[in-house]
């Protein structure tokens, strides 16, 4: 492992990019935030409807579900639109990964029958946009959570500590946090990562892009992967604090 | 005609909202703006290939076509995204109403086989949004003609003097410049319009939405649109100005 | 201006070409029509349900939209059926535009939870097909009520005067009425206009092909037009009272 | 066998509907005719195209294919249009059965490579509607072949003598000739025949609604086939020979 | 007709292929069967549901419809599968076919509201793939029709004799039984017949592919087929047997 | 973790099911095998064409792609085909896992520009399907290449070591290798792990169901995991030496 490779923008291997979450960022929904992590720009909304899918219908439990996008030209080559009768793999399976992590941080019984749909919509992408979703829709989350507490909807909380996910990859044989675009079309591996706030994990998902990866390159990124999300857990809660005062 | 009728916001009858355009807003776009015309926020945005359509190839003319979509919340209710293999109806009026409008203003043998596509993602809603798209698109669309021209790719000047459009409608028998969202879903007739720099109509469409109206109201209402039409004007002028310095 | 040029059929400009409504011309439905203008022929049928949309249920008003198709060689070439998961948006535009135009002449709270669905099918197409289709379907849709009240289920009338439309151009600088496919695939301008019988305006839609217009132009076009509606308005008036004699 | 079974309308048994074909019904199309068997109406056109389907280019040998369709109120009730992304089980089966039944009257080398499209659009439906549809489609392709001829675009004559069809059917246990829609609904076996003018099958369909049917049954219903058959070639040689002319 | 023609594989023309059925063989449906017939293997399976289509719902009938599939592998060259929005024409005919047949072998009133889905997917195609699917899922049928018994959900035996179906043709001018995929595609006609139990006819399907034929040749397929079909019920009834053993 | 927990089974935690691939299973594709994992039983072929996909031609480079499906009744409840518009994002998710797996094991520039389209259907589905899909696609990929080998279409070895997955999980806070249905369905963490020949992790997909999991939790799964591949790389090299010989 060569902790001198010298990265894109100049920063160390366990450093993340610059992180901003704006609250509150889109008005007409009951929660939502702009997150950006250096050139990645992600609108998250959490709407909520009082009802949930049939398929779960008078169970007195909740539901929590995730679409995703890309605006065509948030790439430097514009990328089609998501409308034809097949939605794209890659697209279903982002979708698949906000919704189901995101549940993994709430009590679906305490938020009883109210389903909570997360919009993502990246408005500029530089590697690392299903990480950032998910990070930016935990804030919008907590927003649609705090507005059903306000609207005497729900009386207990249903979160139980902050989801957040970062992505880690090996560059160069090189074990690096938060890989932007460029870095991410190099990797050897490209690992995408999500915990709670407590430091256990949600979802590991690693692919070896090229060469095959050891345990010990594995255990690497894992320790990677805890920084960044420290960091992000701080800046979510400062975004969510700000939202209640 | 009666001027003393208070508007949802104060606005004196023939009065804009307040107007304002951020030319270059996407980055990696060849051209873009966001436009904002109060709270109707549109992010516009034109992507260049140096290719036409295969129905129009060989002949050595461009082609300027659009596509239009609304996050899902932008509204006050969230609304489905345009997913499904049916593409809505609304949806696509006002695609083909953009890619007309536009292709008004430019001249399709000087700007050669390229096509230069636009996309116009609604990020906010309240009212005159596809007027808003057409208005930002037009500075999007500037953007990436002096793109083509800075790469060596046309020589001539395609653009044939700005388009820009408004809506105007008759709300309590009262004709009004640029429709707020709650004003359109109680007025008697909408109406859409679309000009040129010089004055001269691209596009009317006038619709009677509760009572038919007559050749009196259609002229007051021709007439607000123009106010609208040149302030507009003039603000996309700053903004493809501040462009090209 | 120049009122001496000669059309392709030797009309003057102000003039229709021969127009022929054979109502009840398709048996089985409620009401129906075959109208001719020139060479576009149109069928149109009005079929009754006692129900409406799910999203107006329980309001006890009524509602009435249409469907537009062409046979696939009602042209001189082949055109493709409607038939893939995407509805052409050519096709949608004037569905929509008949639906709402003949809803501008029906009272919905009268017509009662009763639908109607208009679906204009087109034989023959010689340009002018959506207005032949709006000023049929107008004498379908009265078939239809008439059924309705012959059968008890409404008791008032909910219709408050004709609808009818024409199209109307600038060709060769000249404003024509009624353009036949020839004259209107060279059109400057190419406006359709819906009329109430009182002879107000229910839809404008003015679209310039070419050179955008002055308000001379439009001025030009509107006489033109009310010129056509009056005696489509004759000619539907007899269609209509032989039905009930 | 009881030949005192009242028919719905007085015929006998083995008595066809009146038949009348009108060859060029549609102008614009190569070949077309509209075919009237009782109240069952169908508009056949057939549109040349200079070139074939992709799977066979290049073998010089031409297509022949079908497509059909009913006007939404050809039936008592409304039927929906094959607008989803699904084309209806009953609809492509007919489809398939009109070009089968064409090709096995064309020699397609002679053809060359060109492709005939058949469309069969039903006015009015009373039963029998695809029989109807393959008598009056050979009509319209032999217009369209006498088109290619005069137009020098082939030379030898493609077409091998007569395609016709008709169904027959047992209605309370009487072999009956040609059904009308009351007549079909009742039938405890439908059969659909298509025969060449040498009296040989091209294709034979027997579906036991109700009662499965004996060898017996089978030879008394192709015996009523045969009779309707020749009086459909009739028909059909006096329309073909009309459009020559 | 020529009785030395050499077949494929050495059969005489009025002998099958080695026929196979394995009950059961789908441990998780309700009913199941693999059939063999050559190198023809379908996996056929019944599955039921106490509910029926909404359209019949109420009336105490039962329905029974089916899907059919092959594996993209079943043939020499690779088959997309029919994932697209448009089910391709031959499936839908060959599962109309399939659930039409099974129908006319079951008494819907006997059945209840219960609906039985069968699903035919083959493994391995060398011809006769649909009527081996009817043959074999006449089996399934059967496994489900005694789960439903056994589990006391109907009393009255809904079966009335046995459905099998066979193909036959004719080839280098010879009638053949149960033609191979090899013989199938230079056959000049193709037939598939479905009879019951009594040898009395519940479905006849013969096309010419190459020239059209005469009655003689008619009869003398339907004679072929009948000599199949006893063959296929005593496999069939040997097959229920086991089930109930 | 409770070494005691009864499995369902009775296995050991640390055992797999009986493994057994039967190679050639489907005789007429390039390569094929039938995998069962106890009840788990999933049909895997490699179809060979000579050409890449449109977007990767003319580089050299070969492709290997995967599509998964089930039957309908390999589930005891009838699970619906994948034939609407959308194919499900869970279908979606595993064949683009196993057709990444299978890539890190070939060598896409030996390929040359052939593409392998493995088909992974499931006859029996108790748990663990895409695992064992894509340790039996390896043996039909290896049988694809020494189709080509054999056919002189490729000269060097592609492959570059056996690609084989499992399913790993914490059930009762017990970590187990190779879930059956029931203790997936109860697990809290579900794991799915693809490894190459040499132990190198190829992808790695850990999710917590029901509570997130630790370091420690993860390092326990990776090794029962790496139990499990050692097992199934016999049993494919097994199966693969028999095809050669």
């Amino acid at each position: 492992m060569n902790q001198e490779t010298p990265r894109v923008d100049g920063r160390a291997n366990d450093e993340m990019r610059p992180v901003e979450i704006t609250p509150g960022f889109m008005p007409y929904a009951e929660g939502s935030a702009l997150i950006k992590t250096g050139n990645t720009h992600v609108i998250c909304t959490a709407s909520v409807e009082s009802s949930v899918p049939r398929w779960m219908a008078g169970k007195g439990r909740g539901w929590v579900t995730a679409e995703y996008s890309m605006l065509p030209r948030a790439t430097t080559e514009r990328v089609r639109r998501d409308r034809g009768g097949k939605l794209g793999g890659r697209t279903q399976e982002i979708q698949r990964l906000i919704g189901r992590s995101l549940r993994a941080g709430v009590d679906l019984d305490v938020l009883g029958e109210n389903s909570i749909l997360i919009d993502c919509d990246v408005l500029r992408a530089d590697g690392g946009t299903r990480t950032a979703a998910i990070t930016g829709a935990y804030v919008a989350l907590s927003g649609a959570i705090e507005w059903l507490r306000a609207n005497g909807r729900i009386e207990k909380e249903p979160l139980s500590g902050g989801i957040a996910a970062v992505s880690v990859g090996i560059v160069n044989d090189t074990p690096m946090l938060d890989l932007a675009y460029e870095e991410d079309s190099q990797a050897d591996v490209d690992m995408n990562i999500v915990m709670n706030g407590a430091g256990a994990f949600v979802e590991v998902q690693g692919t070896a892009e090229g060469q095959p990866y050891s345990t010990e390159d594995m255990n690497a990124m894992l320790k990677l992967a805890k920084i960044g999300i420290d960091q992000l857990s701080v800046e979510q809660d400062r975004a969510i604090r700000s939202l209640r005062s």
